[in-house]
């Protein structure tokens, strides 16, 4: 059987240290996964990526905005995979977001693998922030204090999803890592909180992390990392 | 051109949490590389790949050994590459460990990729240690307490090291993981110390790390990970 490989290209603990330039287009990035997270050049916003296409959801203080993302668009970060279900649920009832991650990591076969989560359901209420746009070298903890938060409700959609096991944090981020889209296409970003009414939950296991690195930009390749704080930076805002 | 891909099977973490059952032949390792480290089921010793062999050396309290290691032998842990020179030079002076690894470490031209280190040279000195076969479930900073060690003076062979960036300790070991396997084929080990009288050195960078996990293990699939625990394990036995 072939393997389940999430890719992902740069790590978390550089966006968190404010490398924000783009270094791999999203015509790459597609060759790699056609489900998974990330953000774009100048970190502008929430990338997500589902069934092949590639949205980017931005936000000012008043407004929210889902757009395509051309293909040329280079990312600063991304993790993708080919989501391929090995196990699947229906919810029936109300549950808000701390109780479905509690039920899904209760479910999963291990804590010590990588796993892709694609929920299809009808929330009451959806609560996303985007990352504003920012100049590489401000920290994103920084950064992240002053991000737009909206909240739709009764909204049809879908949560993409990485779960990412405590040994790869700051590789990735620990446990969930959610992104959401209206099923219009007129809302969507990264998840802090949510209440779904019903959905359908698909877990896809993960054999292996592909983890490449923007082996050609300078200030990658120069940056210092402190990598406690950047854990705890990831921690404070994702 | 082609990337550059460190294959790592395991974590170091998993095999410092006791996980010594070999999940993957040797035969499918060599895909993957043909240079590097790791270890050997039950960890019976040190394992050393160089130009497409593999080496297993173990001593026990009075008594060293090095073997090839047929195709099918099962390894719990081993990161391996298609070596790949990108900077080289030679040392001419006599040098010791601490600081010829400083020499090599400044000149790396980014402390945030990984890279893998061959040196070929002869030593004054050369002190290794090899683990010696346990039990799956014993932690390996207690096996580590009681190995065997063993100093050979005026000795020629290779150094086989990946340096891992500090974001990824505990996946890998943070900096320099050394083996050596000495010309004559009858010496080797994991590093702890030596003097190089004169070598050459020779640095691949990597582009990529391709991280497997032992998907159909039990034992690495169940277990329960204390990651801050682990990683300074790490430190103390490597």
């Amino acid at each position: 059987m072939a393997k389940t490989i999430l890719f992902q290209h740069n790590t978390l603990a550089s966006l968190m240290a404010g490398i924000y330039e783009g270094t791999m287009s999203v015509e790459e990035l597609l060759k790699h996964g056609n489900f998974g997270v990330g953000t774009v050049d100048s970190v502008d916003g929430e990338l997500i990526v589902l069934d092949g296409k590639v949205y980017q959801a931005t936000g000012t203080n008043d407004e929210f905005k889902v757009k395509e993302v051309p293909s040329h668009v280079l990312v600063p970060y991304a993790a993708v995979v080919h989501h391929t279900t090995t196990k699947s649920w229906k919810e029936d009832n109300p549950i808000d977001s701390e109780n479905l991650k509690k039920t899904i990591e209760e479910k999963l076969d291990s804590h010590n693998l990588f796993y892709s989560v694609k929920i299809k359901g009808t929330f009451s209420k959806m609560h996303v922030r985007m990352i504003p746009k920012s100049k590489t070298g401000e920290r994103f903890a920084e950064v992240a204090k002053n991000q737009p938060e909206f909240t739709q409700e009764n909204i049809s959609g879908t949560l993409i999803g990485i779960w990412t096991p405590e040994l790869f944090h700051g590789v990735s981020v620990a446990g969930f890592h959610l992104h959401f889209l209206a099923d219009d296409l007129h809302f969507g970003g990264h998840v802090m909180d949510f209440v779904m009414q019903d959905g359908n939950i698909e877990i896809g296991r993960i054999d292996q992390l592909e983890q490449n690195f923007p082996v050609d930009n300078k200030t990658f390749l120069e940056k210092s990392f402190d990598v406690l704080a950047l854990r705890s930076d990831i921690e404070a805002s994702e």
